[in-house]
């Protein structure tokens, strides 16, 4: 893990890092607080389709994760989005999927199938920045949580799946997919999903029947009203308080 | 309003009362901080049914209220409820509803049809308080919430419709019906929605329907695993959140 720049803003240290691996450079963020010391729980965040690992929404709460509760957060950029290479596979799903939503289709299909194919490149990434970052003195092995919503939740669906240092998840707007719904029912950890009432791009019984799939003995539904874009400004300090509820 | 019995615990003072109204003896109970002086919010608790006004389940939650945020709370027996005599249309429904339920037919629309009777009663009942409780010094007329789920929920959709003193209310765990439609409707101040996914008593779609109807511009509906009874502690945080955001 090599370290390119390092700035700080409000109390919170942001650095930007890329690490080498089979599937080529992963360039990805990590925030902490400023002169942070010590190990501490550690947030992974999943971005939305077409955005990146700085993307407004991400990086506002990661901040809020880093100042207010003391959390590491990371996030990097999904394989096929910013400036990182797609395979020609994706290329052909990616491009397929967009002249789809141009033509107004139900592209529901192929979006899942876009973020199976991600998922299967993101999952050991993400894995092997969670094996750099535990090396890391202000960060360390301390108990990990997942936020991701939209795409971020396709990928992360997987991912809390597979990895057993993910103690917590927030997620949502996202529903269920066949591609989505094996690593879902194996998901056992507390889970707070998220659902727009009103989504234009989820249905919303596909969103109740990924909720209904969760193995998690503790999951909670919230659900608001309004589009796919529309999440209120009280889920953070929710997602703030479920995180410090179950890593702290 | 007479007062009738006072005492204390764990930083709050718990006031018993009765107040007369054209429909009778109303039986009240006042929760508030130790030592209290001038305005505060008021919460007002709906009990579920076949429960009263210290049922566990209020009077933990209005402690809570109370210690934790300073509020004033109160409850008063539910018509046919308690010690309350009921009128001749309200046993017959009763009673009926009951055969019904040891039978184990489908009794929602009975129960829709006491949740209305009693609800026609009860709305011009708690004005009545609200009214009474307006005068106390150390209640005043300061913003006002409403706390019921189940029968709580039943009685205070047409409460909070017909209340513009109400500015916030958690409801839940009760599902759409023709009685209450119209009032859901009228509603649009800030709710917070309990859906209890296993509800063995409301089911799920009437449950999602009801939300669906409330005309409120801020309305989050929060959904956990389990039946009936089963609403997890961490709830009655989030209500707390919820009407300090709301009424504070």
């Amino acid at each position: 893990m090599r370290f390119t720049s390092q700035t700080s803003s409000d109390g919170v240290t942001e650095q930007l890092f890329t690490l080498s691996f089979s599937s080529g450079e992963i360039p990805g963020v990590l925030w902490t607080p400023d002169g942070a010391t010590g190990p501490r729980p550690l947030i992974l965040m999943g971005h939305g389709g077409g955005q990146h690992k700085k993307a407004p929404g991400i990086a506002h709460r990661a901040h809020r994760f880093a100042a207010e509760a003391g959390f590491a957060v990371a996030a990097i950029d999904a394989p096929a989005h910013n400036d990182r290479p797609k395979s020609a596979e994706q290329d052909r799903l990616i491009t397929e999927m967009r002249a789809g939503m141009q033509a107004r289709q139900d592209v529901s299909a192929l979006l899942a199938e876009v973020h199976a194919l991600i998922a299967a490149q993101i999952v050991p990434e993400w894995q092997a920045v969670l094996d750099a970052l535990a090396q890391l003195d202000h960060v360390g092995a301390g108990p990990v949580g997942y936020w991701g919503t939209s795409l971020g939740c396709g990928l992360g669906v997987p991912l809390v799946a597979a990895e057993p240092r993910i103690r917590a998840a927030v997620l949502g707007l996202n529903g269920e997919h066949q591609t989505s719904a094996e690593a879902a029912a194996r998901i056992t950890v507390p889970v707070e999903f998220l659902v727009q009432w009103d989504d234009e791009r989820v249905p919303r019984a596909t969103a109740l029947a990924l909720f209904d799939l969760f193995a998690s003995p503790e999951k909670t539904l919230h659900a608001n009203p309004g589009g796919h874009g529309d999440v209120p400004a009280f889920e953070t300090d929710s997602s703030l308080r479920f995180f410090n509820r179950h890593l702290s």
